[in-house]
């Protein structure tokens, strides 16, 4: 038997604006709309589903809440029985269900996945939930007793790029800016109708505090509650799938490629070991160009939209790089010429990114393929990069610990 | 490109008696002992792993630490970069982390993956421990403020035996003898120097107090610390591992089949759905005879020693009819003909399974292949089953929801 192609069939992303907690609703239930949106925006029959995978980060802590796959069995009576599991790797638990469920779909073993990354975190006050995230990076050195542990570890990325190149907060202040104008075009968005500009960014009042050295609240993406569901195909059931929409096989689009690295999980390791790279974080580079590499795309110029990971303007700051668009330490380039708007030579988080859309820790990697789903099959409307034939993802867990890539395309 | 077969290389596992709280040592240190035990083992170079899966189920709630992939990164130097994820179905992680791996190396991702499976439970009080340990089940309607809720799901699993074919405690107390008896024999495992015999498996008076309804003390398996770490190939890999060691491919045990199913959550749900079925867990059943049909084994004859979830005396019970060793409701015969002995007709627990060689959640799965690695490797030492050529592993997570099932063999 033949390695297979992994085919997206889309899916559905809960509105990431809601509280659930407010609206006395358990874990299940985000689960349930994520699923059965996701059946509906497909038009998947469940009898169909033959396996899932779960993308969560800590529902343990949050919704004192583990075996997580088991969840799915509960949405709809076809699912009793089928094979479901949980995976995790902090804020990058979302791509890792989905290198999971595309490595079955490639061994032979499905012919249909669904894979659900979630997260619900606003049961908790802020600081819980930040002594909860301390837990994606190493709790007992990097997190325990610290407040704010991770807009700490992403301020000194921010102060590690200062000291190697030099940094403008004013270019972090238009990258949370440009998240905040592009969340207010996707109705899913946490922050679509939160009031932010550059200004407002640049702020150094006490309106805009500073909660991680350099990083201020505006440069931090939110406590969200979501998920998203999405479905992952073989070959065989695609060209049935297509041929029961009046399409070809080549009109679904493919995973063309992933890459995934782990780098040491304290901060203080990475960038000790990065001392004499080219890159800052260059596990993470070697993410992203795995991920090309498998596509047969040589560069970021064959790349027309990225939906990137900005827990915090410091981490866009960094991926911009990562990604070549710029040379190493001149992200402040792309971000003066506008490259990264919507029109843009290289669109990024044109969903509005974590800062805009929301960071459902377990279910942004996630949300990002669903995004790029939209813009290769050009229904991402008001937030459409026109033309986009191959957008590529990044996610990552902790201080730039794991990374996860991928590129979806026709 | 070819789905490759999946190669078993060995591995290493921890001493199970051991308290690594007491010891003053972090998730860290066991995550270490088990890796590099492993290379060790198995004479592997840690430059040539390249990837690495952590099945676990609730370190987030035990540890206060998730992202756990990430720790393998911190085994040694050479791991720095490696792709890593972690894996949860509560009692079942270690064997979904290694359906992951697995998968990948089908897909023809990685030509040598190292599963661990790890849970560090001394870290806290039993009464504690229960309380996690009920986020394997629907947390909020089946343990929040349930006292020991698993020993109470598991006792009702006993009754309902007991309702539809009659269940004596007589053969339930020969069960825990048993698993008692065989780790004696086992070097690593926990309760190797315990105290334990049929009458006082009996004992009905407060030296064995009844904690979950019919399920007393020593029908449990204990609360136990442990990891284990194993090393999984493609055919390539394999070849060249074979030649190192002066063998031929065909002296390398292979994955020869897998199960997996998921079944409702709630214990409630489960009994509900199976009302009117042959078997009291039907998908237990399926994910049992759906692992035997890969491998192209017909039934439990073709199967020389079972490693079984016996996390209650009730669960191994139930194995016994579902793995078909005798017919449903009959598991009282195998007990009273002695055929679950090392030397009897279906030798059950080998090891001493979770009730006598230990527990620690996340490692379970993980820690029956490798027993069954020994096994067919004739390298078991005083729990060798003579000439066994197959092996199959049962492990469940919850009360029978997810179940996992490997068949080891060569």
């Amino acid at each position: 038997m033949a390695v297979s192609e992994v085919y997206i069939l889309g899916g559905y992303q809960t509105d990431f604006a809601r509280n659930w907690t407010k609206e006395s609703k358990h874990f299940s239930a985000l689960m349930r709309e994520s699923v059965l949106g996701g059946l509906e925006a497909t038009g998947i029959a469940p009898e169909e589903v033959e396996s899932a995978h779960v993308g969560n980060f800590a529902a343990e802590l949050y919704c004192m809440q583990g075996h997580l796959g088991a969840f799915f069995t509960e949405v709809h009576p076809a699912f009793s029985g089928l094979p479901t599991g949980r995976h995790e790797a902090a804020c990058a638990s979302g791509s890792i269900a989905l290198l999971a469920a595309s490595a079955e779909i490639e061994a032979g073993r499905y012919g249909l996945q669904a894979v659900v990354g979630i997260e619900q975190m606003k049961t908790v006050d802020s600081g819980t939930g930040g002594t909860y995230l301390g837990t994606a990076a190493w709790y007992e050195d990097e997190a325990e007793g610290i407040e704010a542990p991770f807009p700490k570890l992403f301020g000194r990325l921010g102060d590690e790029y200062d000291k190697r190149y030099g940094l403008n907060d004013d270019h972090l202040a238009e990258i949370s800016r440009l998240n905040y104008d592009n969340a207010k075009l996707n109705p899913n968005a946490q922050t679509r109708t939160w009031y932010m500009n550059k200004e407002h960014a640049l702020c150094r009042t006490d309106d805009n505090p500073a909660i991680g050295g350099r990083v201020r609240i505006s440069d931090c993406s939110q406590v969200t509650d979501g998920a998203v569901c999405m479905f992952l195909a073989n070959a065989e059931y695609a060209e049935k799938y297509a041929k029961g929409m009046g399409k070809k096989l080549e009109d679904i689009p493919r995973l063309k490629g992933w890459g995934h690295n782990t780098a040491r999980l304290r901060f203080d390791d990475k960038i000790a070991e990065s001392r004499s790279a080219e890159y800052v974080l260059p596990h993470v580079r070697s993410t992203i160009t795995s991920a090309m590499k498998r596509a047969g795309i040589a560069d970021v110029n064959g790349i027309d939209g990225i939906e990137t990971h900005d827990c915090f303007t410091t981490s866009e700051y960094m991926a911009i790089d990562h990604f070549g668009i710029t040379a190493p330490g001149e992200s402040w380039k792309a971000v003066e010429e506008g490259w990264l708007e919507i029109d843009g030579k290289h669109p990024i988080n044109a969903s509005g990114g974590l800062i805009g859309a929301g960071h459902p820790v377990g279910a942004t990697g996630v949300r990002q393929l669903l995004d790029g789903y939209k813009q290769v099959t050009e229904t991402a409307g008001d937030y459409q990069i026109e033309g986009a034939k191959n957008i590529q993802t990044l996610n990552i867990g902790g201080s730039g610990t794991t990374s996860c890539s991928f590129i979806i395309g026709r």
